[in-house]
């Protein structure tokens, strides 16, 4: 196995070279970056970390390196999306357990460095260390013109969501149940939106001139809408046949699960739910409930317990 | 114990109100700073990632949860200070066992904070998760003028040293072998200097404009030389009489191990290492050697081998 230098150089030649403005990638104690030399536009500093730990957020059973490499950069990436901010660059801290091979960590920095590619931007610097468990933790810089928060919802305005919610969910419970068979092509692409997510970066930035609150579904549809509900003291009511689609009801049969379910309480899809005035939805998002007087989040007059994810009560 | 959210806004409480310029500190998607708006000059930034991991890093037996917490943010704070910058702020995420409780959280939070304060910097932003052991991974965000790689050190140059080598590790060499025994007063500034190491941010700033090469020593600093030796193309011969201090021996006599050795394989003092024309090194930096052609670390006419800290081969 190579050394911690040598795998250092391994990483630095695979990400390839920095973006331009990126006057110092890996190699140094730390990167290095003149904004007024990147490819950005002017605007404030959106700054997001997020960590994917082996037995919490994945198992090596259910999905390669090369996946887990993808999705952690992706979760981590949705965060700029929520915040209506486009990528300058992220850095990774790696943990691992001295029975990773070189193979495993080449498959892992591959699957990071393809996600970072397709959302135009590169990993520019990191740390390794070893530990018990494999953990993967991603910060990333972006800017942002405007940076919807949580908290800015009005009663009147309407609630659309840009991507699918519930299929992630589906597909990690079919990975679950029988990770070696292959999956029924119903549950296909509930399969790869758990293995493969897209931070919704280009519905962010068009969301981000119009909507009054934005956040992305990684808990689940209930408990984002509820972050958003809770910060700007609306009520929400969500319209079921709007977000629960035909890929999903067909997924949810097959598995014997409730297809509504998993649309308000499975994570993981990184969806993008916002608040907008009537009239200025921007395309990407569809319109699923709107914004009322009250608390809570509810759907067709009941109200919905949040039982999103909570990695303390799992 | 708390949930994900209760010890999110108990986090929120303890860390306070964001600095001026950071719009959205704790409880959104992300972080968002408006340089413009920080007390920070104009500048390149710098940003760099840290991970602290229990049974590698540190160990519950010979650390407090409140120096686990500062000691982490000093070891990322410290790349800053290499890199010649100014904090703007930081976020950390952090794995905690589910046998972690609320009061060692509250205290790791404290020793992160007061390490910040000191710094005049705060800690904006993060995200908590399960993991089976405790891992803090911290990420700066610093504003630089010059930023001096390790890259620019020329043949003629003087090398300097900011602060003690060697110490921390005699520290830990110390609490390894008695933990709860009190140590003699000649160890105490040596345990000091393990448990609570303070990243050189100002001894960084005098340096910047007129350091070629600049780098803080975490593995040691015969490792740490050879970074710079290597990344300049230079010889670097080190004179121990200039950094091997009165508590390093009498810290090494009382274990019986060579002070030498100490100074030049022991890490985490965070000390800094610059080279700088004659005549040009600042205050706080005494000089230990001198650039020249060729290759390698050198004492007294010896090559030194760089055995630092190597996570992969600890």
């Amino acid at each position: 196995m190579a050394n911690e230098f040598e795998r250092i150089r391994r990483l630095q030649a695979l990400f390839g070279a920095p973006p331009v403005g990126v006057v110092r990638g890996i190699g140094d104690d730390a990167a290095v970056i003149d904004l007024a030399l990147t490819t950005v536009p002017d605007g404030k500093l959106v700054w997001t970390i997020d960590t994917c730990i082996e037995h919490v957020h994945f198992n090596r059973s259910i999905a390669g390196w090369d996946d887990v490499g993808w999705r952690s950069f992706m979760a981590a990436a949705s965060d700029l999306a929520a915040m209506a901010a486009r990528p300058v660059g992220a850095l990774c801290a790696l943990a691992l357990p001295t029975d990773l091979d070189d193979e495993a960590l080449d498959a892992l920095a591959h699957g990071q460095r393809d996600a970072a590619i397709s959302l135009h931007t590169a990993i520019v610097g990191g740390n390794l260390s070893r530990g018990d468990e494999v953990s993967v933790t991603t910060t990333l810089l972006g800017i942002g013109a405007t940076c919807p928060l949580r908290s800015g919802a009005r009663a009147g305005e309407l609630v659309a969501l840009a991507g699918d919610v519930g299929l992630a969910a589906a597909g990690l419970r079919w990975l679950l149940r029988d990770p070696l068979a292959s999956p029924d092509p119903s549950l296909h692409v509930a399969v790869q939106s758990w293995l493969r997510p897209v931070a919704r970066i280009d519905d962010g930035l068009r969301a981000g001139p119009v909507a009054s609150a934005l956040i992305d579904v990684s808990d689940g549809l209930a408990q984002d809408a509820l972050h958003v509900a809770e910060a700007s003291s609306v009520r929400i009511d969500l319209e079921p046949d709007a977000f629960v689609g035909e890929a999903l009801m067909a997924a949810a049969a097959l598995l014997g699960v409730s297809a509504l379910e998993l649309a308000l309480h499975g994570g993981e899809d990184y969806a993008l739910l916002g608040t907008f005035p009537e009239g200025r939805v921007p395309d990407g998002f569809v319109v699923i409930g709107s914004c009322g007087e009250g608390e809570g989040v509810w759907v067709r007059g009941r109200r919905v317990h949040a039982a999103g994810h909570d990695h303390f009560r799992a």
